[in-house]
């Protein structure tokens, strides 16, 4: 395929110098279905990236698409602020139907606004309200938002110096396997919280991601969870996991903790929630948390009613069963298959992942990027992640066929063949 | 209207606390068109509110809302992150020949995620980046949102406390008229940044709404804004006027600082821009002042596609002319008439706006809830600003019609005078 | 006289450049007594400035000096962390007897480590722990300290600057007289205080002194204090009066505030109690407030033993009755007198003070700076305060002889004039 | 030796709850000598504490008297502001000759006022101007004073607790030997410094004591502290040396830091440098760090000039050449001997130590504490330090004889025996 970069004049001349993925895939994309976008100039690309996660159920999907436009046209409440309309409670009861109920999941929902930070905000901010306390935990490499709160608890040298102020109330902590397995987990982290000379102030809370997504698709271990899960009920701090990536069944279960078999205080959920693509945050809690007085978090566009309307169509349409899990635990096998196939051929390549979330790490780190260009090049949409965005992160949508997870994988080795 | 309280079960069990507007206005919304929504139960109420200003141009507006079904009907990206769209290339043409061009506005244009909190935290970023500074001046009874930067620049007592951090880093002044013009404009702000001595950090930039909306509608007159303008220039701050809800036309002129002829350094724009009620939000800024490096603030949902249509479909329909803000301000004075009449026959009540929004002040305070109650009651939906809800606020959607506002505006009257 | 600049090698050359006095007053001192300084080069120097304010009795004063030697003689315990010791002994019973009960203040005295700043840190630490509320209101061109709690309440930019990290957790409000009179007073910050919204933290106390020493001697009205001892009552926030410099009889009473009739809840002494220059310095508070816990807060050096000594001296000395505030008015007179000569016969210059602290203000400000300097080679030490260091700072002693202060005087005069 | 608990009414009537070594030792003390203390009520303490390390020359040491008493009586100057004085001078050449030109240390020297913490905070300061950053790295266990600069970068969480404002901008790393030595050292450090992606805020310094005093003498080998120095060398960060409580000779060389071979960056020494127990304190910087401005940070009484001429007489009597520390070298094998022999017989004991400061550790906590007190009634003064107060802590004075250092150990031994 031969793409000619397109005259991206009001692009170049309007938007700002922040505008990021639009300088490595160099086109201007029309429409999108499936696993599939669309440029304008008619080339077709395969998706691995399904929006940073936000698509688990692929772009445009019908199902949801019949129930969004007849949504649209039935005039149903479009802005509802955190008024009750019909179109959350069929999402709050789709929920708990289709999701808590079987999972035996006691959580209160919050719609703290519609992006991933403003969920990590709000729990944060109950974090601290509950526990009187100021200082939160995080680990090495994690993400969780651009805001400030959040961006006081991300590990990214470069977002962090965005902040222009000095991003403190957080402590970070090794995330599982930082060392290789060469040290026992928690043994710094539980030692700061027994001593009483250690100098850690005491945290109301951890935040922590079963696996890190912008971090470089750093996979914890089940028990390692459940380790901290106990740490934390231990020392009397709240555990919050970000699911906003990996949660909506990116590894194989609705959320990722699953696997693990904790339940966390906290949960945040966004990105793929809606499923179509659209504005939309939860922050999960246990009841005996739900103590915020009424508006003392708030916002706009917490009511994103359309955005209600496709995430309980996802929910009866993908999670009333087990199939979903099945299918994308299938799926990631056949990701690992190739991956390994491509780590065996290549030198100084690694490869790790869970579900349909996996990383493939270059010791020669500037050649992730080099893969990721020529990938495009030939078609396929993947990009970096990382401190030093030296691993190529494959996020496809779960309801990729295999048919077309097995060609975005071919292109892959050949992108990896030829920037070797 | 006589309205039975619907079952709620399923908000009161699953939904946490925090839940606002549903406790003042216990109905289920099912649909909505122009100014008026329906409940379940085929109640119908005239909306004075729109959405805290997120529907200037109605709800499910006719012209946008083809646009939207086309659209997604045509399989259009619906999430883009920051790629290049077509979309995307459409809504900055748009608002480049409709908006900026027209006022002669240079601004470089940045999706900072699509909440009005995004933006403001986006905007706080830059001024500290650009002036190597950390503190911010705000003014009494600000808002500009609920993640930490924003909250830190807000003033209400009760969000701040939400927190649970110390919330530094700024400082508040006086808005205008804060001492009912006896004290000269700036007098005490202008006194610390010339005092060497003062303790006043230097602020790298004032971040001010033109008017107030959460804080009671207290407008800033065009000459304390120019003063304001002209200060920030002298001590080297930046101006960030917050044009979340005042802008896209709710003061009459697209942008509510225009009336002042003051061309601020980085304005936040959300709410109305997408018209539809879908979240979207900008952060504009002079050229000069876009100092970011790719990727230095980012968000999965600034690239809401759905939003850019919209958006140009408003822009393409209600500003290509002067038409929208000549009825806006047509539409102000009908508005002012019936507060005035208001306000003569009840004593101890008070008005003010400009364009179509309005406060009506009540010196006793627990009044307006009061009114908004019964209000409610009538059919109406109106609600509380100010510091202790004592302001009855009026946002009707722009397009309302003349008939429309009048009996709103009767309804109110009636309100009114049934608590009195 | 003809000063030598003497060859300062070994403080140039070892002595760090943060040095400053020794810029000014190009002279080796070697010896002193009451209000008199000698260099090495037999140059004799009138001191109008008394160590800062810390040698209120003099330098070397003979009576402290017997009681000093003869401790140091019999091996008193010189270092005696916070041990009860004899000397301790002798020093709270002279402070109860000779200070406190006359006064009818109820305060406890706590010994928080030797230095001024020392003291603030414990009473801002005391105030935060009462109160529960991290905030504290500090006033325009105030002077606490240079540790970091003390520097986030004191103006001075240039001394801000110098903490390295933003200096958070205070507010600064209008000093009295900060608008020259043509604002009310406190209508700023009792406003901030009434207003919910207004985006002030609610503060733990506020923190001020009578006279400003550093920031140009400000003078607030006994009235104004009076005023805000109220408000602090009113809006539960702690007063403390940090009278470092203006306590032991600088301004006529032994503490500075006793003219007003105030008590504030907390007061930081330090500078002129032990009277002979030896670091030293109290916190004193209402009983109720010692909810301390044994050690919680500590120092090397809090149990100066020699101070106390000379400390008890001073107080059994001067203080037994009310001979010393009377001299001490007496001499202000005379000083006033001089002062409002000058100022009538120079355009362009201002006095102002109380007791025996006094500022004379020259609008041409670089003009007070060469005040001091021709003042140094006339012999005589004075220095300047100030945000700009616009103001020429009397401090003598407060045992100087009319004699001694009147050649002082005149040779003040004298400088002005030659600078004129 | 039997004590009766003297009245001691004026001490609980009027000194703060904050008293806490009275509280340990019942007694009124009176007079010192040497290694003795004496009460009023004539009992005789050997003193195995020295003023937590502030008389490593005895209490009134009688060279250093001598020099006082003569100084006193020839009317030297006592305070002094940072003017240039004689006995100024003669300290900085004494200094320059005995300590720093045959250690071929390049310091330049800052007086920053008399107290450790006042050093420590000046310290931090210059650390952040140099590096433009604010982070600072300490350690845990660490103990560097009481004001809010310093108490953020120290360990104890009771201390910390008194701040009553988050304790942020510090960041804390494990101690040497922390884990025993189960862990490589510096690793946790070193991968959050290289890992771009930790979320560690880039350290301006590292701030460490060679032996952690208060923190339960904990002793970092030369060897760590060599890969400290070079970590910081390889990092860009400034390493700071605490060698308030172990420099003096307290360790044996007149820096704790010689026996290493680094050289610090900075240095704050303070305690025992005055030699007399007078409150002195100094900040040593490499030349190329002496970026401060005239008076960018000062201090009342950071001219206590009496300090001076005891100083420079403990340097020229003590430091002229190796006899102090081949002497106390000497004594610390004695006090090894006797405390190998203590834990020996008594099971759940450890010792550590080097030169005159030593520690015994209890497994069974408490009984530090009751070990204290029964050597108080046997006449002996010993403390506990460590974060749950589990050590004896033994600093005799360096000039202790080796019969009262003799007498000490075996009346410590008897008291660790009668509290088995």
């Amino acid at each position: 395929m031969t793409i000619t970069p397109p005259a991206l004049s009001v692009f170049e001349a309007l938007e700002s110098e922040v505008r990021s993925y639009c300088r490595g895939w160099p086109a201007v994309f029309d429409r999108a279905q499936g696993s599939h976008m669309f440029d304008e100039d008619g080339h077709t690309y395969l998706d691995f990236f399904a929006g940073a996660g936000s698509l688990n159920y692929g772009h445009n999907n019908p199902v949801l698409k019949r129930a969004l436009i007849d949504y649209i046209e039935r005039d149903g409440v479009t802005h509802g602020l955190d008024m009750s309309t019909t179109a959350k409670r069929a999402f709050l009861e789709s929920f708990q139907n289709n999701i808590l109920r079987p999972r035996d999941l006691p959580y209160k929902v919050m719609f703290p606004g519609p992006t991933g930070t403003n969920a990590v905000e709000a729990a944060l901010k109950l974090a601290r309200k509950v526990k009187g306390r100021e200082s939160i935990v995080s680990f090495t490499n994690a993400f969780h938002g651009m805001s400030l709160g959040s961006l006081a608890v991300t590990g990214n040298a470069f977002k962090r110096a965005g902040a222009g102020i000095p991003l403190v109330h957080g402590t970070p902590m090794p995330f599982d396997n930082y060392f290789d397995g060469t040290i026992p987990d928690f043994l710094w982290f539980e030692r700061l919280l027994e001593d009483q000379g250690s100098g850690l102030n005491q945290p109301a809370a951890v935040i922590v991601e079963t696996v890190q997504g912008e971090g470089g698709i750093n996979v914890a271990r089940p028990e390692w969870l459940r380790a901290l899960a106990e740490l934390c009920e231990r020392q009397d701090m709240l555990l919050i996991v970000d699911d906003i990536q990996m949660g909506c069944g990116r590894t194989g279960a609705f959320f990722s903790f699953e696997e693990s078999g904790i339940t966390p205080d906290i949960v945040t959920v966004s990105k793929s929630i809606s499923g179509y693509g659209m504005p939309m945050s939860l922050a999960l809690f246990k009841p005996e948390l739900d103590v915020w007085e009424p508006g003392e978090h708030n916002g706009t566009f917490r009511g994103n009613n359309p955005a209600f309307v496709t995430a309980a169509a996802t929910l009866d349409t993908y999670w009333a069963d087990g199939q979903m899990e099945k299918q994308t635990l299938a799926r990631g096998e056949q990701v690992e298959r190739a991956l390994r196939a491509i780590c065996e051929e290549q030198s100084g390549t690694h490869f790790r992942g869970r579900g349909l979330v996996w990383g493939l790490e270059f010791e020669d780190k500037p050649r992730a990027s080099a893969v990721c260009k020529r990938a495009f090049e030939l078609g396929l949409l993947v990009e970096t992640s990382g401190p030093e965005s030296e691993v190529v992160k494959l996020l496809p949508a779960l309801t990729i066929s295999p048919d077309d997870l097995d060609e975005g994988l071919r292109t892959l080795a050949r992108a990896v063949r030829e920037t070797a």
